[in-house]
């Protein structure tokens, strides 16, 4: 097979394509050339923790959005690898939700097996990616950032896995330019002790919002003010946490909240979500959609509707994340296989979809969203050799996680689920996570 | 004439760019169309002050390295537009060290007299520059942030004038990825009262760490620890301010010399510098050069010897800044509308950078360095219609600075100048520096 493939990134979904290329090389299949281009000096995307801020050691935006201290904030039974089970990689089951350090260590545990850093050219920048309608080929420029080199080669395929939680989403509030304490965007966060006995304001109401407060709260904080613009968290928080409407403004160190009240501060922690930003990409080549499940322009989820020899993989928003970047890496890497046709027409991809969004806008429920995008996954997993696995028992898990959550915001990584790959139910982990201030592997895994 | 010439940039150099064509235009000359991108929403380069840190509003680096409170750190006489005195724009003669409003003002002001703001594109980000030998044509491919959208544009002549002192050069120290404070690069360094109170370890020995240093002691810090690779600043510190030799490492909040002693520290602030980056240009277009007086590959220090027509504005080492960007500027508009001839081979062009790179090689003084860039734009100067001045006596304000500052670092701004545009002394600041809390242009002006 003489094709090139071209993957950018190698974080989660990126190495998701590593491994279904090589599973299938593995079973005798001819597999094209792959190379994958990670910005970073190591593998693991987000999960590759860095202390640094802004711009990394070259110059380019920190890709890193991940902080200190962080556990999974979902349980591992919903992205447990079909094809590498937390049992396979520690030798026993582990509770069911590690710190960073030791998904990092999971996720690069399959890949190590199948040895495809091989494959990957690290601290390697995409500047451009253009196509050429004559020849079919994409030209990728690439800067290699410790040669300081600049080069190009050409592809057959680019499959674009560079994730979309890297670039922050940054909204500015009337007084921010005068304020006289700190702002950091979430993505700055790095180790919630910086703000030991500060009164710390946290904008946003999701999933930031909550832990990097919950992270303040147990790292000692003097307080926690979160605030919303369309509906508080509701969680039974702590009693030095509160919940206020949308903030109006700053002045000096006080900030001011579209209720009127007020409060001293001295950090503004914004937690106001990420962006969709290739900078690499030319209009017709770029994705410009929401952070939903239903991604605008792709077909499946990852074939790109207006030039399908370009795939994305993980753009959708996420419930389930490993193991869904697997049914799609799979998906993909059949399509450039040759196994599974895309429609020859733009329109039927576009129907396509409009159905998937149609179908995600039918309910706001979060019940259905979390069963829609398992449903996707059960999809896609259906048309290769994916393993196939109980998405169903997976969906369980996060309906419990819901419901452990709004019975105790501060106490729900204390649960422990049932692993729908191998079936074992997880041990309680040793230490409420409130108290477990040593977030080491050799820590967790003492169970 | 036909000609297109592009200019990245609209920070101080860029806008003397085009005040230097406009000035041509204006006594009755043909000038190319000029372009100018910015990527930032206003013009003034570092001087456009922004509370933002890491990524801008559309995820790229954040440009500005300006900090709130910040005054100029040289008297403004070594720094005057030979064309637009302080007095012409300020209706008054004004104290020697600006707050950054002021010089803001003043910089805006010569621009917007020249009504070169319609030759601007804000929020254009330069996503890639290639040359093509057959047309002899450069393309650039912009990104219009706005519209976010790419298009390409040809020109003659491309004249990089994005600046040298927005791109962190941080280095790792061991322990870093586990400090429990904060650290930051002086790059987002914003507001000195977000440092009121902590013990604050500056690590390095340049005009950032002694700026930075100053302002964090002005405004409240308990401590200021500096720490040097080579050698001390040197400077009287008052008396919550040591100077330690060079950092080891840190474990938990505590940072290690190489003396063997230690400190216990909030706060690292890395005053390591900047880099020369140019992401958007290839490898036969990109200059490569360390940060001083005699820039690697340009000819008068300003003409891309492997590619003349190309120009780099800015990118020595400065004791000069706004007066030497309009030597340069007036210089290169020259080469562009034929009045001045580069040589024709390269050879004699690498010459002149060697003579340039010996001249400033041959002593470690100060005084010499100051002179040689005085004499530097001096030799531009002579070749143009930029209104000559005493160059010799902004040299002098520069000695006399550097009296100053020996004698009181916490008093130096604390002293006037005479201007060599007008002759005029500078009034003495009404008020001492360091109790000087209000930054704002309308209490500077109150002399």
């Amino acid at each position: 097979m003489s094709k090139r493939v071209a993957v950018i990134g190698a974080g989660p979904s990126g190495l998701a394509q590593l491994r279904a290329f090589q599973s299938a090389a593995e079973k005798g299949a001819p597999i094209p050339e792959v190379v994958c281009f990670e910005k970073q000096s190591n593998w693991g995307g987000l999960w590759n923790y860095s202390w640094r801020t802004g711009v990394d050691e070259y110059g380019e935006p920190v890709h890193g959005s991940m902080y200190r201290y962080l556990w999974s904030n979902g349980p591992k039974e919903g992205l447990e690898f079909a094809d590498y089970s937390f049992e396979e990689h520690f030798g026993k089951q582990i509770a069911s939700y590690p710190p960073r350090g030791v998904l990092f260590d999971y996720i690069e545990g399959r890949v190590l097996k199948a040895d495809v850093r091989k494959w990957i050219r690290f601290s390697s920048v995409i500047r451009w990616v253009s196509f050429d309608p004559q020849s079919g080929l994409f030209t990728l420029t690439i800067h290699d950032m410790v040669k300081d080199h600049v080069y190009q080669e050409e592809f057959d395929h680019v499959i674009v896995a560079s994730g979309h939680f890297w670039s922050p989403n940054v909204p500015e509030y009337p007084g921010f330019d005068k304020f006289h304490g700190r702002i950091l965007h979430a993505h700055d966060f790095r180790d919630a002790r910086e703000f030991a006995g500060q009164n710390v304001l946290v904008v946003g109401a999701s999933y930031s919002a909550e832990d990097i407060g919950s992270q303040c709260w147990k790292y000692g904080a003097a307080s926690i003010t979160s605030c919303y613009r369309s509906a508080p968290m509701g969680f039974d928080w702590p009693e030095n946490w509160e919940e206020k409407q949308g903030l109006a403004h700053v002045e000096g160190k006080t900030a001011y909240f579209r209720d009127g009240s007020s409060k001293d501060i001295d950090a503004i922690i914004l937690c106001t979500g990420y962006r969709h930003v290739f900078p690499f990409l030319p209009d017709d080549l770029r994705l410009k959609t929401a952070n939903r499940l239903a991604t605008a322009d792709l077909y499946k989820g990852v074939a790109y509707v207006h030039n399908p020899k370009l795939f994305y993989l993980g753009m959708q928003d996420q419930w389930f994340t490993f193991n869904m970047f697997d049914a799609q890496a799979w998906f993909v890497r059949d399509v450039i296989l040759g196994r599974i046709d895309l429609p020859d027409d733009t329109q039927s991809m576009m129907a396509d979809v409009a159905a998937r969004e149609a179908a995600e806008e039918a309910s706001d429920d979060v019940k259905y969203a979390i069963t829609y995008q398992g449903d996707y996954i059960k999809e896609l997993i259906a048309e290769t050799d994916y393993p196939s696995f109980d998405v169903d028992g997976a969906c369980e898990a996060f309906f419990e996680w819901k419901a452990h959550k709004k019975k105790d915001i501060m106490g729900f990584r204390n649960n422990s689920y049932r692993s729908v790959i191998t079936g074992t139910m997880a041990p309680v982990h040793h230490t409420p996570w409130k108290d477990a201030l040593d977030d080491s592997m050799q820590a967790y895994l003492q169970n």
